[in-house]
């Protein structure tokens, strides 16, 4: 890990710090995607079956999971394992049911009621990724909101092992959460499928979930064709940790890890106004990552990433809103007291108590974060993202009476004769 | 008006039926929006003013309006215009500041406190069309949630008009709701310049607003190159009206006229059951057209619109809800009692004293609404479209000594050691 000395740096030096390592989707990956994309589309199922084989090495008998798979699965995953997936589902049902929005109403003026309701997302459609390692969690922090919105239909997608079955922790945890279908299917096909649609894969009104970078440039160009909305652009996982001379550094060292061994492209930054908590971390991570079994993938990720100096902790959050990071952790002495500074972030994690892995798996909060700085304008899955918010509104006679002069008049400034014709006749006047 | 009975068509017809008139965007478009966007990254201000002469005809002396113009537009603008605008603000303040989300707090396991934060998103840009007409309704209705969010710099951009100054009653609006800085900028550029920044224009984290072809697809491009969040993907407005024999059929007219006329692409569409009043509608069309200033666009809109005979009302929810229109009226005898019938919509108007024009304007909801069918998986604009909503999480030592197990567990099942030597550490135990 390289230390900066932030105060020494020029500001382009300043804006280097903070650019992610990840650069633009190649137009070689863009071209593919669409590629790919238009082949589902032309050839459906048959084309899913060509790019399972050519991408996963396999193709599935069936694509859809079937009921004997979910009860192979249920005998495969030991009994630990289904508790914990239950014990952090509780929890994140608790977490996220308690957002919820509520439907309201209001009189905006006598015999004028305006009011939100709100009605799921009909057909939704949930990624799994399952590269280096599959991810039932994710499965349990996409399937628990959708099943709180109450979505009609809950759609999951993930890729097939070598044997062409899926992962049996990613199926326990879909069961778990109510999903009504599962596909094994992954990669840009996957999206594809789930966008367009295919004669087993039915189309979804919303697409959701992390991914590599195929699968997020999918996402983006069924949604920039008006396929399927998403749920946010997503790019690699990311940890900014605020940590003050008292922190540990072994539990601040364990954190940027836990980060780093995510992927190669991983970025992870410390901010510390000690440089002696700088030091001993850096120690520190030397120690812990030639333990971890993903040790390579931690260091190339370790490779892009800082320790850097500040003067203070006030000019940490500066620093932490303008980078917007994806997680960020306080490791101060009185975190909640530094909360008000936080502007931009997807997930925040308090004190020395609180390690990111927690958020990951079981706190209750979702772990489906804006990366690469969207936390600026995105915020993380919740039980919104599932839902519409319709407004409606209702006047009576007397009610268009005392707005609609309103009305016409701006109707009249705008030069819009029909709306102002609509409001008139009502009223009984001249346009 | 082209009339069709629903149930004499084939499902490839009733699926032609419900799509809309608008293609793809053209690739031409995207190419002209790409090299605009490209100018203005690399030339900043010198490509704002050569782009504005060549579309605009005009290159304002300074894109940001002065206070002098401010000062004048309170002159220009007659004190009627200026009322209604501010009870149209007071209104949509009423509404939207009662759906405001709120933070909220719940101990998941003793120990572990989960909440939510919200942030404004720190600056946003607003952008107001004034093609055939200037609309000032616009500037209010992303003024007014804008400053209910409380960002920080709120920017809006609004074309000149043909002498050089920005329209008055635009410029009233904005102030009334508190808008920071407006420029003379309209088009693909002043998206470009909102989401990259110039030496004048600053960069924004999101931008909102309804525009032509060019303006729509420009916001798509720098959502999709990462510059800056949007509020939706956004095409021409369309109304859908369901109707019973018990309907008004001049009120049902006027209220699919007042979205014929805001352009050539606009659609329209009525159901009802009743082929009476369908022929009755026709008729007052007819009449109502010619008398209109805007005759000439709403006839071309009227073209490609339709009168679709259903063979009853429930059957019209199912049609409605495959469309998704942006404006759904229910011109129903108890149009409250049909509500729960509504899966997907922007914004619905009950009854027969509540035409759209009313809801454009001042009922109190909002008008950017999601088009084109994108009402199946998003919302209009509201307050929190201009906020971001940050999970947090404390955990005390006994917080983790509870859920870290859980943890650990998850963790090892994904084959994440680093995830898992992070909670390790803390509980004191091997990894």
């Amino acid at each position: 890990m390289n230390i900066l000395d932030w105060n020494a740096l020029e500001s382009d030096g300043q804006a280097r710090a903070l650019t992610r390592p990840v650069q633009a989707v190649a137009a070689q990956t863009r071209e593919s995607v669409a590629g790919l994309i238009a082949q589902v589309r032309a050839d459906g199922d048959v084309a899913l079956r060509a790019i399972s084989a050519r991408f996963d090495g396999v193709v599935p008998e069936s694509f859809e999971v079937s009921e004997a798979e979910f009860a192979a699965a249920e005998l495969a995953v030991p009994a630990e394992l289904r508790i914990a997936m239950q014990q952090a589902l509780d929890r994140i049902d608790v977490y996220h049911r308690a957002g919820m929005a509520q439907p309201y109403s209001v009189e905006t003026a006598p015999g004028v009621v305006c009011e939100k309701m709100i009605r799921p997302i009909g057909r939704v459609g949930l990624y799994v990724p399952a590269g280096s390692a599959p991810l039932p969690s994710t499965a349990l922090m996409l399937g628990v909101p959708a099943r709180l919105a109450g979505c009609s239909e809950v759609v999951l997608c993930t890729p097939p092992r070598k044997d062409g079955t899926a992962d049996p922790a990613v199926l326990v945890a879909a069961r778990l959460t109510g999903v009504h279908r599962v596909f094994k299917l992954g990669g840009a096909q996957a999206i594809a499928a789930m966008a367009y649609g295919t004669a087993t894969v039915p189309s979804c009104d919303k697409l959701f979930g992390p991914g590599n970078s195929f699968v997020t440039e999918a996402k983006q160009q069924v949604a920039q064709d008006g396929a399927a909305a998403i749920d946010m652009p997503a790019g690699p996982s990311e940890v900014l940790v605020i940590a003050d001379a008292g922190a540990n550094p072994a539990f601040v060292a364990a954190d940027l890890l836990s980060q780093a061994e995510h992927g190669p492209d991983s970025q992870v930054l410390l901010l510390s106004d000690d440089a002696g908590l700088i030091a001993a971390v850096q120690d520190e991570v030397e120690k812990q990552v030639a333990l971890l079994a993903r040790e390579d993938i931690a260091r190339k990720a370790l490779d892009t990433s800082l320790l850097i100096k500040v003067e203070s902790i006030e000019q940490a959050f500066v620093i932490s809103n303008r980078y917007a990071p994806e997680h960020l952790i306080l490791a101060l002495r009185e975190p909640r007291d530094w909360l008000p500074q936080v502007e931009a972030a997807g997930s925040v994690f308090l004190g020395d108590y609180t390690p990111e892995a927690l958020g990951d798996y079981c706190s209750g909060t979702n772990h489906v974060l804006p990366t690469a700085g969207a936390a600026r304008a995105y915020s993380g899955v919740s039980v919104a993202s599932f839902q519409n918010q319709i407004s409606v509104q209702a006047a009576t006679r007397e009610g268009i009476a005392n707005i609609g002069p309103c009305a016409l008049t701006l109707a009249r400034a705008e030069g819009l004769g029909a709306h102002a014709n609509a409001v008139a006749l009502r009223l009984g006047v001249a346009p």
